[in-house]
């Protein structure tokens, strides 16, 4: 059960990095939302590799093709099925992988599982599956940019190696990030960002980072208050994704040093409505949205397949050393963000969903 | 539907802080396994209320009743349901908490949601909900340790407002965890945070902070790689108890400064079996446990109950400044330990009962 | 995870026959709806054993305490937690049911699955768990009544043996329903039925027969096109009830002799609206409502413990003969019609709900 | 969330009748199962029209594509994707039904549901997606086969129109079944099933009719004992086929007229192990199988699509005459048996999984 995600705002996705295709299927889209495949196909190659130095040079069209569920432009409620061919397959640089187990790969933990794994490109286990994630998550992006006018999902790369950058989640904007090579809308930091991965990609290693992703113009009411809280729920989401290590919200672990009465947000109007000074909370509160910007964090390690000689375990249990072969990213982050864009519009969509459901009429504004 | 956790080890709580009763009933726990009140008992007496100066004085015996599921001294597999009676209930302090929102508690969202609330102790956004919480995680805890010999799940207060504590995750005891009236094992911090949270308290303020938690023992296998990934799913459990702002595991938001090479984590045999020589993964890899500890970090606010002046809004929109009564922990964080624990054990004896589902003989030792 | 029932109106239950207490938990209730006590009582009051000398002398008050989820007389739009104390519990008599399988009872396919059973009074498998669906079956039926106008749900013994009863579902009432000691609205066949009856008791023998539902007033959209059929729904609904073993809706096993020019409802206005002239489609076409009554039927077995000897097997492999004893109705039909009434209730405030998450004004009226 | 069937043997399914393609995910597989895209074809080729005068003339090629979870001819355990593409599509036939309600289909409903409909050859509606239901099944019954080595899921078409047919469930073979042009393996039932047949299509009309099915050799422990027991989940399963209008196991309804010592099933020993001398349980006692063989029966209305003129209403809601025209099966029930059988397998393979999770080592001999 664990290609599913959602609950009402429900995908189910597939595909190992060599097989023949990757695909998804958005099982509860709401009916009479405009969608076109070139809305998804616009995300699609945000994330595409090939895109600069930075990203590993397979060349994947990711030509993403829409299946059902769509009638002249728009929703019909039903399944709605997503296809994305595999073209640039080279399985021949992961023969040697058969037989041993990379360091901090899924390979040794995949055969724990299954007692067998498909040893091309990492199998279902590559990122590679993060593009339908991506698909799929335009889909939830229409249907709130459908539902809520001022809503806005944007995401950056925060911190990339050792470079932090500094971004006001209030006004930044999806150009300012694109703007930037390495998807930092800080400029100043996104220099030294390409510098050090220059650096690292010289030396043969690979870097991590954290994105970072705001949503604005979220209602409040949305989070079920005990074990699906919005917070909990983004956080699910972000550590599913490969390489994640963290998450978090509003003030996060920095914030666990500030006493309460630094750290409480005082609430007060704001043209009529009831809104927070500051923000600490990060836009939830109880694990409900309370209508201000909804901020998390989310750390990434660096890649695992770095080009230097690693230790390593072979399958009939000999130690030995490993060299990576094949084409990989020096650092996922810059197409990380909108992965992680993707996944906060499945959690919003799912929780617009169901605040729906039992809404009825309360005069919270959220219908 | 947000009452609900877990897929097969699967719980259900209710109960608001100030209603009749808490309970919840554990759906799909496997039949065979000793079981008695009593253990469940000394795991909700760690979280009780009342155990030192810092907490609240709130009285409440907290004594769980075990009303199915249960015979002969054993699980049947058939549904387990436990209560716990609210008995110490103060609600009169809580009066003049109907026409405003506190901030920084749920109050504002609770009524955006559902457009009514139960204004008395917080209904059920309280942390109260918590004790279902930790009675469910015991029955999880004898569920893991009837299976695996060598499991133990112990977490600890890594920090505390500005204090840090070392704790190795390879050797820490609930024993010298609870032996600290903070729940530190590390001595030297432990004294300091009792002195930085005797300081907070004379202030009228209140104290964030950080609860580690290691699980040893746990077999390689589990977690499922996509949407389900073990990590997902802790951060999921973390995120949803009251006040979690984050989550790590591994190296987390420090280890993004890393490079790859620094990061990963070589295969090495280990007495015939293959383990990792360094642990910045956390025990899990590709969403799958390994074999090595599990190693977590979670975030909490200071407690959003302070007793200076706050400003805020009434609920027919007038800004006044509020003023805090009642009784209130000033630092959640030594409680957390046990609900943090409990949380791990639920999604570990779900993820087990996964595994079993699929696993069929292919030699992982983890049946 | 089988004692979950519903999607975002979802219902989860507990309790062994001899146990301390039966309950359940709504997870999903929509919030303000006015709710007390007294209104779940006097469901079950209907379904409570000792009612005539047709049904068990077990004296079982069956009071139900309401724990949580309600404040002020409404909904909360958190969990509902409801819990009835088993009262008139005598274990002994089945003391010598320890080491044999009752024929066409759970106690050998229990034990199959659990590798363990509770041997007094059936345990999980006894009847009595539809108690606590007869309770979470009238807060359904509150929030469907809450909703819709002109809501009415009434089921009937629509065949007792071999006595078989013409009722009109468009005008069938409680109150005639609840006038016959059998719950059989016509007359003369409720007359026939109780002779039969009175028969099969003197006989030491049980009767088996069909309880007849309609929900009339239900807007047309509700249920899902594939697998989620109203229908399909219905009939998990239906045979999940003890003793159940067939489900028909509209014209069912009878219509399927009919030819497609015979079958079909022809669509007419009806005031304004669009409606069928006939129903063989029972209120539900492709699985989703269309506005017309929805009328389904249910087969009920003879009751298993009859009181004449019988050949089983024992535990450790003997073939034996039984011959039972305790306290058993001599048929649960008129039992089961509120039964089939609340699992009715629970189907459409689920689809309801699942309705109004994705319905967006497009003017089918049901929001 | 309708798309969705099955806990942890999962399928998600999605495709319009005349849109690009139809397809399906099946979530939950076991690893190490042999799996080829033959045998899936091998079980589509049964379902495909065009395969006697009895069924459409619509050519549907229907080959099945596998996109994933499959490696080395073994299953991998991940995500396993299907794919169908859609040949001979012809909307034209459609063109006059975008503006009225075909009489008992879903036209009405779905447009009630959703606001908008793909008025094209049905869309969702249309019975061609239990092609995938047949390809996900096929999966199902491979996995059930590598399980347990005598386990045979045979249906067959019982009843047609007014022609009852009369088959021994316990010896019954597809060869014999297939070997009629109808499905019924009764040689003299089959025979005059085609003389009524021929009549009806003659008449312009359709028939409707009754499936039975049979799963041997399954071992006793399967399903849970309150809402998901065995016959509830197969129950759903069928209900959720188009046109299905009832459900029996077992004694089904024909058995509410025996009494109790008429009806249950004395317990015997069979060679060392326990079963019953009669099966009128139809193999499950309490929800939970018993060794017995499954028995099962689907009722089938007329297919709604006949040739002979029908009023009905228009969507500006005008009364009016309608002709049928286009490609349409005059009676679905042979090629519903394959539909039968993959609702079965599918509901036996999602179970067994869910025994196995539970299931420890207690002797039941189910693993």
């Amino acid at each position: 059960m664990g290609d599913t995600f959602g609950h009402l705002f429900r995908v189910t996705t597939f595909g190992e990095s060599h097989g023949p295709a990757l695909g998804g299927i958005i099982d509860g889209c709401p009916p009479g939302v405009a969608l076109s495949a070139e809305q998804i196909q616009s995300e699609l190659d945000r994330r595409r590799p090939g895109q600069s130095r930075h990203t590993t040079p397979r060349k994947e069209g990711d030509v993403v093709e829409l299946l059902s569920g769509v009638f002249d432009g728009r929703t019909l409620g039903t399944a709605i099925g997503l296809l994305i061919r595999n073209e640039d397959v080279d399985s021949s640089k992961y023969d040697d992988l058969k037989d041993l187990y990379r360091p901090s790969h899924a390979d040794f933990t995949t055969e724990a599982r299954y007692g067998v794994r498909d040893w091309r490109g990492g199998g279902r286990a590559s990122a590679r599956e993060t593009a339908v994630r991506v698909a799929v998550g335009a889909v939830a992006r229409r249907v709130l940019e459908s539902a809520w006018p001022d809503f806005r999902c944007v995401g950056w790369v925060d911190r990339l190696g050792p470079v932090d950058a500094a971004v006001d989640p209030e006004s930044v904007t999806t150009e300012a990030v694109d703007a930037s090579e390495v998807r930092c809308p800080d400029v100043a930091a996104s220099e030294r960002m390409v510098t050090h991965l220059d650096g690292v990609r010289r030396a043969r290693d690979t870097a991590g980072g954290v994105v970072a992703c705001v949503a604005r113009g979220v209602p409040p009411g949305l989070g079920d208050p005990v074990f699906d809280k919005l917070e909990a729920e983004l956080a699910r989401a972000m550590l599913s994704i490969p390489a994640a290590r963290g998450f978090e919200i509003g003030s996060g672990f920095d914030g666990t040093r500030l006493t309460g009465s630094q750290h409480n947000d005082a609430f007060v109007l704001k043209g009529g409505r009831v809104g927070t000074d500051t923000n600490r909370s990060g836009g939830v509160q109880g694990g409900i949205s309370n209508g201000e910007a909804i901020v998390t964090r989310v750390a990434f390690k660096a890649v695992a397949t770095h080009f230097l000689p690693q230790r390593t375990v072979t399958t009939d249990g000999r130690e030995v050393t490993f060299q990576a072969k094949g084409r990989h990213d020096p650092c996922v982050l810059p197409r990380a963000v909108p992965i992680v864009e993707a996944m906060t519009c499945l959690v919003l969509a799912d929780h617009w969903l169901r605040l729906r459901a039992i809404a009825s009429g309360h005069g919270s504004g959220v219908r």
